[in-house]
């Protein structure tokens, strides 16, 4: 027995949400069939919304609400330091630690051959021009500790060679409250290189 | 720094679906951002469309495409037997089974004292009546093996009693392809009690 065709749709729209499968799918979209009707109503509207009310800033990449972007003010501008990231999502873990008042420069994804992702595909061009005329002293690189996060780092340092900038990269090591038996032999590895007088 | 307000709106929206706490909320709105614009009407559509597609079947409470109800059917109702769901979802599970062909009737939740949930929410006196109208001789209780599952299948046992039919529940037992030592002492209790002549 089948479900029923509209039911079969709404599980395959939900289906590209990501880490979703068949399953979850079924249990959102039946749950869904016991929502009041203003509950879809809103969750229909809100994702129509989406392009119109959630745009990127055209000069680093973030995520605004309205017209301004709450990253690139004028003292941030002054700050002479950028962070790279892949996404506009980081900006806002990064905001959460209170480590960092500098700028932001989204990538938009993370070089990945396989995936057809090539440095054309970032934005690569505008980060350099725009350490050209900030007058960028520093740039942080927070990219993935991942096989593309580390590819995507080298490449940034190469290119931005020529700039005679200073180039940082997150530091790796043990996360916090992690037992070291618990810890990747990867992870420990760069622990013990990256180790610090105590 | 907050997030802005429609995403909020969006993670918050998201929220609602079972399962889904703040981080994967998150992680579905930021991947929506990156979705074409049909993606985000195709989804809105088939959520606000879901009350108006989807209907319960009056009689059974199983879900119909458009106005004929697929368990309803005539043959089903000469079978002389009913099988009791919580919810709609569960006879597309014993459907696929191909071990039973008689009719379904969907209580629409389960006794839970605590949620508010009494059995003047559940459709007993519904299906009383299909009972007698069907002339049907054979119930099985196809309820959770919960503590929920266990009290609503006790109390169905109850009312039915003075209707004189033979009453089952699905068996309990070990789950196929499990090993005995990763099986709960519960069900290890269970399956000693209705062990079988082999």
């Amino acid at each position: 027995m089948q479900y029923p065709s509209h039911l079969l749709k709404v599980i395959n729209v939900l289906k590209r949400l990501p880490g979703v499968g068949t399953k979850s799918a079924e249990r959102y979209a039946f749950h869904m069939l016991g929502w009041p009707h203003e509950h879809l109503h809103e969750m229909a509207h809100a994702l129509k919304d989406i392009p119109e009310k959630l745009k990127q800033c055209t000069e680093c990449g973030c995520l605004k609400d309205e017209h301004i972007c709450p990253f690139c003010t004028e003292e941030r501008k002054l700050s002479g330091i950028i962070c790279i990231l892949s996404s506009p999502k980081e900006a806002f873990s990064i905001e959460t630690t209170g480590e960092y008042q500098g700028l932001y420069h989204v990538l938009g994804g993370l070089l990945s051959p396989l995936d057809g992702i090539g440095a054309d595909k970032l934005s690569i061009v505008q980060l350099k021009s725009r350490i050209t005329n900030l007058k960028i002293q520093e740039v942080v690189i927070a990219l993935d500790s991942t096989l593309e996060g580390d590819a995507t780092a080298l490449y940034l340092k190469q290119e931005l060679q020529p700039l005679h900038i200073n180039t940082y990269r997150l530091a790796f090591g043990l996360p916090m409250g992690s037992p070291i038996d618990y810890v990747d032999g990867g992870t420990l590895a760069r622990a013990f290189s990256a180790r610090s007088k105590f």
